[in-house]
């Protein structure tokens, strides 16, 4: 696997011939020349209903006409262009077209190049699940295009900033304070792409199959972070801030980490990256009871037991086995807490 | 991955807390008391339909129900008691939920117990299209059960003998004069089965993913298999028979084979395992051009060719590239020649 910075999509060595493009489509307006340039190519609209798996055999018909004719087998290339659900989608499709080929990603959100479209995993949603169907799939490339990144709207950035900041979180050490250091904007998260998507890596590469249980601290505020997605409809990274600040407040309760956080991660919440306690009270009074969206939490481990993530400082997270009841009773804790602590305000 | 024989079905130890069960409702009539000793199990019909990718989503939403809720992911196992589509459905299954989960087989046919229980290939097929999509994910143990394969009807043995011939004929040496040497009995197949399999899984172990080419060599009978399988609706195992015949004759017009291997296989012709020079003139004038069929071959080595599987003798195969041209040509000579030959009786 490589990653490599390009500043336009012309800087991209794509073979036409071999190449099956699969793109979203609203990237057509800005890239239409280059997305056009693909003979074989393959426009799909983003977003939850791209990864049902009612609509990957439709897809897939599709898809398989549009199989480059004149490659032979081991030369086809699935490339995707697009954010988190494109990439989920197209790199479930590489995976098992023909029983697999290669797979390069152009992710085209912050989300997608900080986060989902590196360590290989591919998935489809089943009946409201999700990524219940799903592959672990590398990709062989990994292009960053600075333009393309670049011509997100800058709210984008904000509703990625979960993911950013639980990379920087796990990494601890100079990242950790590089991020802090400077006002968060698309140049600066450009220039720590390489090193947030190393601190991932650096996990991922210890476990590539989650099969040793140290990927799941890749899950550092998600376990809370579906269930602010799932139940608020909260874009991802927004759902996993809300998410990190859960992990972080138990993690305090627990006496494993220190207060002194709160105050570093002030400087997220002035620039509007990170929730402020307001915000983060108004999420909690809405959840309902979450078990239903925990017990299908994938890093379930037996038992009715979860693999929670917790931090002891940055750069420290720790795996406990916690019990769904565990962590509605947190929740109750800090919504009681955090109550009351705004209406003394 | 590893293959074991046993003589009855209670001799195989499965989890029954944490195994789901995926078996060939048929299959209920004679082993109803240990199918129905799984609380989670999912009965299916087998065939092509079952390997249609359009009901997977439907057929996935109904596994899931049935997921074993007590164990922890890494500890679920998948378990296909059935023959080669049950094995290539729930093979695929088990590759892709939840990112893949282990896989055990338990063939019920000749043919999955000699073949496609062994080498890791799942598969489904799209839009009449064979095998398009799947994935490459071994069984971790495959049960041989004497009571099962000896429960089948004798006709299902000779409609599966193509690819045991197909297997002795790889390997030559002793396994080809064992294969020749005894009458052709369930009871002698039983006994040859851990060689039969050995033979496979020797190539398989080359070239596991089929990058290199080397897996290709199983394909032996099957380019022109396939076309009798998918124009005249043959058995797998009677089709492959057929192919044979067409890669043996035209390995010995080319001058690669020597003639008496013909009187070779007089022995399984005489026991009806192997198609008459008269069954195989008939199969030959039904057939319609076949390119379309050998255009989707999955042996397919770009520009229009195709990978075809020469014998020199038992033992040694030779891969060439041809174009699908040259298969057609060779179809016409055959057909001319033998039509010849058979008006001249």
């Amino acid at each position: 696997m490589s990653v490599r910075q390009v500043s336009q999509l012309a800087n991209i060595s794509l073979d036409r011939g071999t190449t099956l493009l699969i793109f979203d489509r609203v990237l057509l307006r800005q890239n239409r020349a280059w997305i056009e340039s693909f003979p074989s190519r393959y426009a799909v609209t983003s977003g939850e209903r791209l990864k049902d798996l009612r609509h990957f055999p439709k897809h897939s018909q599709e898809l398989l006409k549009r199989w480059p004719k004149k490659a032979g087998h081991g030369e086809i290339t699935i490339a995707a262009f697009g954010g988190g659900s494109v990439g989920d989608f197209a790199g479930f499709f590489a995976s098992v077209a023909k029983r697999g080929v290669r797979f390069v990603q152009i992710p085209s959100t912050w989300l997608a190049a900080v986060d989902s479209a590196h360590g290989g995993k591919t998935a489809l949603n089943v009946g409201g699940a999700k990524n219940q169907i799903g592959t672990f799939h590398p990709a062989e490339k990994i292009f960053l295009v600075k333009q393309v990144l670049q011509s997100q709207p800058g709210v984008r950035l904000q509703e990625s900033f979960g993911e950013i900041l639980k990379a920087a979180l796990l990494a601890g050490g100079p990242l950790w304070r590089s991020l802090k250091a400077k006002p968060i904007s698309a140049d600066q998260i450009w220039r720590l792409l390489p090193r947030l998507i190393a601190a991932k890596m650096k996990i991922v590469k210890q476990d590539p199959r989650e099969t040793l249980g140290l990927r799941s601290l890749l899950n550092l505020g998600h376990s809370m972070g579906h269930v602010f997605e799932g139940q608020l409809g909260l874009p991802h990274g927004k759902a996993v801030s809300m998410g990190l600040r859960f992990a972080i407040d138990w993690s305090i309760h627990r006496g494993l980490l220190s207060e002194t956080l709160w105050a570093e991660l002030e400087v997220f919440e002035k620039q509007g990256f990170f929730p402020s306690t307001s915000d983060y009270v108004r999420c909690l009074q809405r959840l309902r009871a979450p078990s239903r969206l925990l017990k299908q939490d994938k890093k379930a481990a037996g038992q009715g037991k979860i693999r929670f993530i917790f931090l002891r400082r940055p750069g420290y997270p720790e795996i406990a086995k916690v019990s769904v009841e565990q962590i509605e009773m947190e929740l109750r804790r800090q919504r009681r807490q955090l109550v009351s602590i705004s209406r003394s305000h």
